[in-house]
């Protein structure tokens, strides 16, 4: 992509009412602009970051076995009042009345509505398990939204549901989740650690939130520093639903919890080990048996004919919020440092002299070369200094830059730099693009 | 992917509520579900060929120089006030009051905040042209819903906004995506004519319709015979303007218009080459000259200091209608015919004896060869007669189906049928895999 031809309104100021680093730099960066209240346009750099991290979280839903559908935003109040939640949910639910002056609703969640579409299609036990998921926008009609898309109003989130026969199915079936949710926070780059929480409005006996370490976080959280290594998740084997369990029980075995579920005993018992910091809730899963099914009267029949009524777990990704966290956990004085899995470009090409024949020949030619090769290319071809292509390279933090200047070109050599551990090094073109296209 | 795992709750017979075969199809074949009036959730499947279709306009959309972003479902309605359209846009608007009691809405379409978003990024000459779209759920309030998907209430539309310093650049960008258009609709094996159109509530001089003749569609047309043969774009250079538009002026030259466009001298001049449908309308494109951006005050400084108001055009295609309209024109008395370029799987897979260890032995690895070369498959390891699984794959519509019987497995061949043609053919398991795979 040329610069020249592209929209990316960088701002040289931070905006005055953006609080955390990230909100800043989303702004700065050119990846969103707020339209309202808590509500976000993505533009184009923010949109391709979205789907590089929906996209992840695609994949390791899929690994899970998790069958992606989707659903409608907008969903009757019926529905709702079905499990009882229309008039328990409070004012977050964006209500709405159409034209007809039927009760609906911008859907928070999906609980509800994946139950029905579950019972629609599923008949008798050999329709069991089913793990469903989507990944749609979501309202919630926060009282003081804030923070960017951290706490806005409308978000991207991917939520799971998963339906078994039995407790010991639907355990198996939230270790499941449990797992992959390790694993797609690692492939972002993000260091997650699960912990013990409340169930909230979606009700239920076992939930445990993923949370990100980061001193802008919203909850307090504490946990012990085994947490703070890497968990190596590639020899378990996910389809074995005893080594699964035995695995995510020794991982919570080291003592993690948000300030509302505290055990001061455990906390005691972890000594000098309790660490305390601030974090970011970037994921949630949830257990809670036959609470929809039931109340929506949900059942199948069973192999001895008897009806069974399901067990039901769900899990959510803030796939937007990640947006943020990525960028709290990943960013320097200078800008974003994106972690490769979700950085929007792969190599900013900066043309140092866009006014010199020689230089834009030989940029124009690395990034045929480069686009040929696959390589997801921004090409600063614009007529503007190199301190200013510099400064818009560090700022929207692509994870490799390539310097096309005069004395290079002379020399038939190019600069390559590591965004992020500021590594520079001179080679030959073929070099690097040998290097990038690696 | 092993349809015993997958979620595909096909019904045996038509719902009674559902009058054209699209829906029909749609919901016998477990593509979508109803969840409120003109409102549907997309069942696994469903969602396989939403994602397909959205691709391909994605590319194209890519190749004529668009640039993706996402812009939020909600918005308030100051935005709209500030071009008028708040209060003229009549009860298909979605009105939503939040909990602080402000106005928002729910976008039927966005030129507004297209217009609002560029200005935010634009200053001068140097920043035109662009050309902005997302592809993102939608909501207009239709009095009457039906047809299914055709008519819903919530819809998936790609909407795309040119920004122009003059008419010329203007009508260059208006034809530059009349040629993504044709060729979106050619790659999904749709033929689809473009009517002069009215402007409606987006207002204007200049709009087509992009038209799928089918018995079915919504509006009466007229064209000449001439439109019934394909159209080849493939020599035509659209980043040559002069080129370009004779391009399209030699197409337009051959009449078609819809019902509220016609031109009596001009179907008299056609004289016995006028044919009359009816038609179904998958997209549309406007050109407005400055009506939004004078409206919002919207300019960018000329190459001479002086400000320009940018001249604007609107680009819509309803994605998820897309659906609709391909079965419409694409299916038979047993079922979807699904065009290759958005078959939610290549190849249904049909073990005919799953009882049979030898059957299911050689249907195993015969998936398993298949998923390894990358091919979608839906494999029928259910354990159902061989008739059930032939009306399944004949109603879901994937374009080959390949048969494992116990007498083709003791003779080492395989059943590979085409579901369009009808025509089946007996062959090696390596020839079989080899022509999949090609």
């Amino acid at each position: 992509m040329r610069l020249s031809r592209y929209f990316l309104p960088v701002l040289k100021e931070t905006p005055g009412d953006a609080q955390i680093v990230s909100h800043q730099l989303m702004l700065r960066a050119g990846l969103i602009r707020q339209t309202a209240a808590g509500i976000y346009a993505w533009l184009p750099m923010g949109h391709r970051v979205l789907r590089k991290i929906e996209q992840i979280v695609r994949e390791e839903q899929d690994r899970a076995g998790a069958i992606e559908l989707l659903m409608p935003t907008i969903q009757s109040a019926d529905l709702w009042r079905s499990s009882g939640r229309y008039d328990a949910y409070g004012p977050e639910m964006l209500r709405i009345k159409d034209r007809h002056n039927r009760e609906m609703l911008f859907s928070p969640t999906a609980e509800e509505l994946f139950t029905q579409i579950f019972e629609n299609g599923a008949r008798s036990y050999r329709d069991l398990p089913r793990m469903l998921y989507q990944i749609q926008w979501k309202f919630r009609d926060e009282v003081r939204p804030r923070f960017g898309v951290m706490r806005g109003r409308e978000f991207l989130m991917k939520d799971a549901y998963s339906f078994d026969i039995d407790f010991a199915g639907a355990r198996h079936s939230y270790n499941r989740m449990f797992m992959a949710y390790l694993r797609t926070f690692a492939r972002m780059g993000l260091h997650a650690i699960p912990m013990r929480a409340d169930t909230g409005p979606i009700g239920g006996d076992l939930s445990h939130e993923f949370i990100v370490l980061a001193p802008t976080g919203e909850s307090e959280v504490f946990y012990h520093e085994n947490w703070e290594k890497g968990r190596d998740t590639s020899g378990v084997d996910a389809d074995d639903p005893a080594a699964l369990e035995a695995f995510i029980d020794a991982l919570n075995a080291d003592y993690a919890a948000t300030d509302e579920k505290r055990d001061l005993a455990l906390e005691a018992e972890a000594g000098s080990a309790l660490k305390q910091s601030r974090g970011i809730e970037v994921g949630q899963v949830f257990y809670f048996g036959d609470k929809y099914t039931k109340a929506m009267g949900v059942t199948v029949q069973g192999p001895d004919g008897t009806t069974i009524t399901p067990e039901m777990g769900s899990y959510g990704i803030g796939v937007s919020r990640l947006m943020g966290a990525i960028i709290e956990a990943s960013h320097d004085k200078d800008g974003i440092i994106w972690p490769d899995a979700v950085a929007p470009f792969k190599v900013a090409l900066l043309n140092l002299r866009a006014d010199d024949a020689a230089c834009a020949a030989a940029a124009d030619a690395l990034y045929a070369r480069l686009e040929a090769a696959g390589v997801e290319v921004l090409y600063d071809d614009r007529d503007e200094r190199g301190g200013a292509k510099f400064a818009t390279a560090d700022l929207i933090g692509v994870p490799w830059q390539l310097v096309v200047g005069p004395k290079g070109v002379a020399a038939g050599t190019v600069e390559l730099k590591r965004r992020g551990a500021g590594t520079r090094e001179e080679l030959s073109v073929d070099a690097a693009v040998a290097q990038l296209t690696a």
